[in-house]
């Protein structure tokens, strides 16, 4: 597909894959409805799908008709407005395979659609699979794919889109990985993981290795401790099914933070290609560890009931379906240390939550106080630790927080902030992270997503806390709107830290 | 003065002084005109100045009445908003002695002037003089202060303010401080450079040492260069019988320029003593040298007609009263060096003009570009330097200038900036710089001006570009509304940097 009138070096223009279908498995459930679907919209709005693209969703059962959930969803979470004409050629590019995922019949009917496709649109075999489906879903699915013949083509390529958790412990990880590349060839396996999405890995990798400002600091000399947060401020919501027995640990910070903090704690690569990329990553969870004791660095707890925004909500074990004894983990928290000369005695604390005051993910650097500060005490009473954040949503951008004096006669030091934000500081439009990602299956470009390596050391982490928590008959609890239970506040204040409220 | 109701380590409350006067000599001129009266009335509006406080102009002649000139002023340029009912009260505290500077009825009848002070109103013998004339006149009047008896008193204190320059030349400093310190005691003379009032000093010291972000980069393994800049764009007005003949280097590099080197260059100082301060200041003053020949690495120039800002202004050479010949510089420009192990290889490029682009004075700091970067060079490709300035004024406060990713699909390094504003961070009461230093005076606060062995140093330098421009029979020009002559612009591109436009 090269363009005749562009030349190869000019990347200005988007680039558009060629023709082929993406398969949404799990078209009625929430992450359709909440990212993809709109996702979906979003790149047909501005012309980035390939031509003659189409979307065959596969799902037991339609509530209501297919168009009714298509529109409901765009109008509530597409970023560019609606619009009729742009959706009804969107529509027409839709269609649904109905049946259980257990029957063989389902995938045969699918993949006479797939044949209809290739032939009325000229997709060539080229057919993208993604699984928006519950992970225990991911066998049956995938060994239907296999069995229908789906999993290759002659001519075309098959891809599949995994979403995590990729298993739920080290040892379903590699059972899955097993299961999916026993089907798919490995490079045809899209991990995706959305708070990962290209955009951000390129901005933290280009923040820190572009700029000389940064990484002569970026060590024990100077941090002294790093925290990673993803706080969201809604509930469960009608994700209890997936949800409980799963948690917040290996929901979030299995995939999500622990990527984010590879990404802060590794060491220059060679390049920026996948695998250069993914070898330092890989070398960061690998010298991954408990900050001390596991029992007095992992936390988790559940929301209990209690007011949050003027509203009076449930808590986690009142939510619909949720079991009375349910220890299922909404809040957790970890105390990690990165086993190498660069993090020696630098904790990193990572934390996630529902319910909790504020929707926000961040990376915050806390640099350590200057060794000797040659003021009178009373000068610089007032300030905290210089504090560089990375914001990942919402509002992308970099904060940093310093000391200056305070204007007038008296002298004293407090602190403010400096401010960058990418959505004031470009016009560009930015696409969202499930916007790249659908991109980059299309195009079949090589995905900073992790690796089965990558998967299985950060399991390896989060199977230690399970071994501890597994050990309490209980369970903590925080109200919602808050920053999580007084335990979490404790692991850090023991340390002479807290958490940032912000 | 100690008020019983208050702590004394509680300075949240601005401190008075006791009971005194002030004498301005050169009531009539542009200094008390545009900064030394308005700075005594915002004094005087925010309740700053000490009881019964009183200002005694000394003057040769008044072109219109006092109370015009006065008001005149202070509607031009205080920073608070004209107030009758402020302004009658202020009107009320300030007379005139008239007569010649080098006539002893003068000061006899100022003399007389301020026992009846002391009489009525209680000032106990407490006068600071402020000497707002051209330097030509200090030892006229210092002369004559001390020969009338007026510079020292048996119970009150006496203090002799004297701006900036000190000076025309190494010589002749040493002479003035001769004849200063023959007539003043040492501690008793405070030397206003009012870019250098305490409030500056603070900011940058503060942001220096009180961050750990700084500290670490700052020096040559991190630091390419710096470049300190005072920009007007006003031309001399009608400053020409002082200005020329002075010019531009001795008028603002010998003493701003070089002062804020010194604070930006030194070592941390053992503490914010002005002792321990004034003793790393010297230090980096002593080191100061030319970075290369100085005839690579001096620059002069005089600004020529033409348009700014919608108006046809006049060449330095046609303004009133500057003679057809005069090589007296509107511009200079300095290459420096510091030498030190901190700074070995870094040049300091100073430079200050009238009629440039925009009224500017800021210090940035550009740092290396990294030793590697492990992008495409396409990435990195627009990305420019590092760097963070310090701004004075006008809006004080720092930005940081760093790269980041465009958003989008393509991988692209873009600048973008931080920005601190203390305007916009804080809502204190910001006072001006005079304020400040009035109230130092008042207060004989110990001073964080230039003492001699800095004014000295600093001299060496400014002698050493002189006696090489002295050997040259023209001089630069530049246009007005420009930022400098061509040559200075070489001086920089010769080293592959370029002066900041912004």
């Amino acid at each position: 597909m090269t363009n005749p009138l562009r030349h190869p070096e000019d990347r200005r223009l988007p680039k558009i894959a060629g023709p082929c279908s993406l398969v949404l498995f799990g078209i009625t459930g929430d992450l359709s409805d909440r990212k993809i679907l709109p996702a979906l919209y979003d790149l047909a709005s501005h012309g980035l799908l390939p031509p003659s693209f189409a979307i065959t969703g596969v799902a037991r059962r339609l509530k209501v008709p297919l168009e009714e959930l298509v529109e409901e969803s765009i109008r509530n979470f597409a970023q560019t407005p609606f619009d009729q004409r742009v959706f009804d050629q969107f529509m027409g590019s839709i269609s649904v395979v109905m049946g259980q995922y257990d029957e063989a019949k389902t995938f045969q009917d699918l993949r006479d659609k797939l044949d209809e496709l290739d032939e009325q649109q000229g997709t060539g075999g080229n057919h993208a699979f993604y699984l928006a489906v519950p992970p225990d879903l991911f066998p049956t699915v995938l060994t239907q794919l296999g069995e229908a013949g789906l999993s290759e083509h002659p001519e075309g390529w098959r891809r599949v889109v995994i979403e995590k958790p990729f298993g739920h412990d080290l040892e379903s990880s590699q059972e899955l990985n097993d299961l999916v590349t026993e089907v798919f060839a490995p490079e045809d396996v899209f991990r995706i993981d959305h708070y990962l999405g290209k955009e951000t890995v390129q901005n933290l990798l280009s923040l820190r290795f572009s700029n000389e400002l940064y990484e002569p600091l970026w060590n024990s000399d100077h941090i002294d401790h790093v925290q990673i947060t993803m706080a969201e401020n809604i509930g469960i919501g009608s994700r209890a099914g997936y949800y409980d027995g799963v948690g917040s640990a290996k929901d979030v910070i299995q995939n999500h933070l622990l990527q984010l903090l590879a990404l802060t704690a590794m060491e220059e690569p060679v390049s920026f290609s996948p695998h250069d990329l993914r070898q330092e990553k890989e070398k960061v969870l690998s010298a991954l560890d408990f900050f001390g004791p596991v029992d007095q660095s992992a936390i988790r707890a559940q929301y209990s009931e209690g007011w949050q925004g003027g509203k009076f909500v449930k808590a986690y074990l009142d939510e619909e379906n949720i079991p009375a004894d349910s220890v299922t983990d909404t809040y957790a928290a970890l105390r990690l240390a990165v086993r190498t000369r660069r993090w020696q005695g630098v904790p990193f604390y990572v934390r996630t939550g529902k319910r909790l005051a504020r929707r926000v993910t961040e990376i915050a650097i806390v640099f350590k106080r200057p060794h000797f500060l040659p003021f009178e005490q009373r000068v610089t009473a007032g300030q905290s630790n210089n504090t560089l954040v990375i914001r990942i949503q919402p509002d992308e951008g970099v904060t940093f927080r310093f000391g200056v004096k305070v204007p007038g006669a008296s002298f004293n030091v407090r602190d403010v902030t400096m401010d960058f934000s990418y959505g004031h500081a470009f016009t560009e439009y930015t696409p969202e992270a499930y916007e790249r990602l659908i991109l980059d299956v299309l195009l079949g470009e090589p995905p900073l997503f992790p690796q089965q390596k990558e998967v299985e050391e950060s399991w390896k982490i989060l199977d230690r806390a399970f071994e501890y928590w597994d050990t309490l008959d209980t369970i903590d609890t925080y109200p919602p709107g808050s920053w999580g239970p007084l335990s979490s506040d404790h692991m850090l204040a023991r340390d002479g830290r807290a958490w940032r409220r912000a």
